[in-house]
């Protein structure tokens, strides 16, 4: 595996672009003369424009284990669309429809290519483009409510996802943890993972199309909990970085 | 109100373009320039591009008394990823994950504008384009495993949409019928529709941004059921026209 890259989309003045993040510099690579920032010079956005997000529900064994739930046998898939997306820094908007919305903090995978019904796993791993920070922000009384989770998880804001895509990065054992407003609320390891990420787009695509850059968001681990106007959310994925937001009410 | 038109996606050659018909011509006003070539020598295509495909669980009084389901209070909703889009005339492939794929004929909203937390049903009216035929395939037994519905409707293929875009029509009270192999199996009219279609833009867009071209399919009547390999299934709606599609087997 080469060294891990870092893939970013960014805004800088009134252009958006896609760079290479070196150091604290920025490397423009969609023009044809290459220029470089500093990144304080520039805003990162949510490292893909998707056009679609798959969520998986329970996907981390010491979640399972946590909520007394057996492990699934094969992954349970939902959508949130792309309306939901924002990036870092962004702001996640609590409707007045919900009072008890959550963060979930997540490994997101990002697709790299056109990918359709592959026959093995490995076929299946060399669509990952890399990987990323999400929160799968959800409205848990809505989630218990409509039975269905596509209203409770579908909210404009709700889809956070960032900062940047790491390249060449192996997600067999990352740190995850979510911090509210500096406290650690959700800290695990990829590794209590039950359906990896190449398991995951093979199951996936072996229903749809995925596309240069999708995003699946692979599930939460334990101690998701309520966000409330005021507070400050983070994400940390080690080898990737910290996908940060703040939280508001919707007026 | 204005006289109903027709809106359609179309391709000649290897162009893709919008047009309008008009009798049995169509015209391309994708161009500057007018052409009009007949409509036999032109393939219509699902008539518009969405961002997004939002479904609508139980939304036929005559359906909720069939399954003896109390009316809901609110609509239900779901989504369908856009890689499931497919036109008129084009296949619905069985894929061998499931074995019982039922058709559900339904009524598309298509949106005209973005619109988001409008303040009255006038306003979400007011962002709906026009009306076309949709037809919400489902994989029974996987949508009863799951308990979530995402995966059960998401398989490629399983969102028929077309054949055109009706403007002007009025929606209270059209005819919907599906036919299997020329059989009339779903027969009932919108007026059975318990969320109208200003009430679920209102509902759906005070969640979400809808933009043009999304979709809205407005649920399914009594009648549903399972298609093989080999069938034809029509969805007819008054004042729009037949959805054609053909049925085989995923290899």
């Amino acid at each position: 595996m080469d060294i891990p890259l870092k893939i970013g989309r960014f805004q800088r003045e009134n252009r958006t672009f896609f760079g290479i993040l070196i150091g604290d510099k920025v490397l423009d690579v969609s023009q044809e003369e290459k220029r470089e920032y500093p990144l304080k010079e520039v805003r990162p956005l949510a490292p893909t424009v998707p056009s679609k997000i798959i969520g998986v529900g329970l996907n981390y064994r010491d979640h399972a284990e946590e909520l007394k739930m057996p492990i699934p046998k094969e992954p349970l898939i939902f959508l949130k669309p792309v309306s939901a997306l924002i990036g870092p820094e962004d702001y996640i908007l609590l409707p007045p429809e919900s009072a008890e919305v959550h963060y979930e903090g997540e490994l997101a995978v990002v697709i790299g290519k056109e990918i359709y019904r592959p026959t093995s796993y490995k076929e299946a791993e060399s669509a990952i483009l890399g990987y990323t920070c999400f929160n799968d922000i959800t409205a848990r009384d809505l989630q218990r409510k409509d039975g269905q989770w596509t209203r409770a998880k579908s909210f404009n804001t709700f889809a956070p996802l960032g900062p940047f895509i790491t390249k060449n990065l192996d997600p067999d054992d990352l740190n995850i943890q979510t911090r509210l407003n500096g406290k650690i609320v959700q800290n695990s390891s990829t590794r209590e993972l039950i359906f990896k990420p190449a398991e995951l787009v093979y199951f996936i695509s072996n229903i749809m199309t995925l596309l240069p850059g999708d995003v699946i968001a692979t599930g939460t681990p334990p101690g998701v909990g309520a966000l409330g106007s005021g507070d400050t959310v983070e994400v940390e994925i080690s080898g990737i970085g910290v996908l940060r937001n703040y939280v508001q009410a919707l007026m």
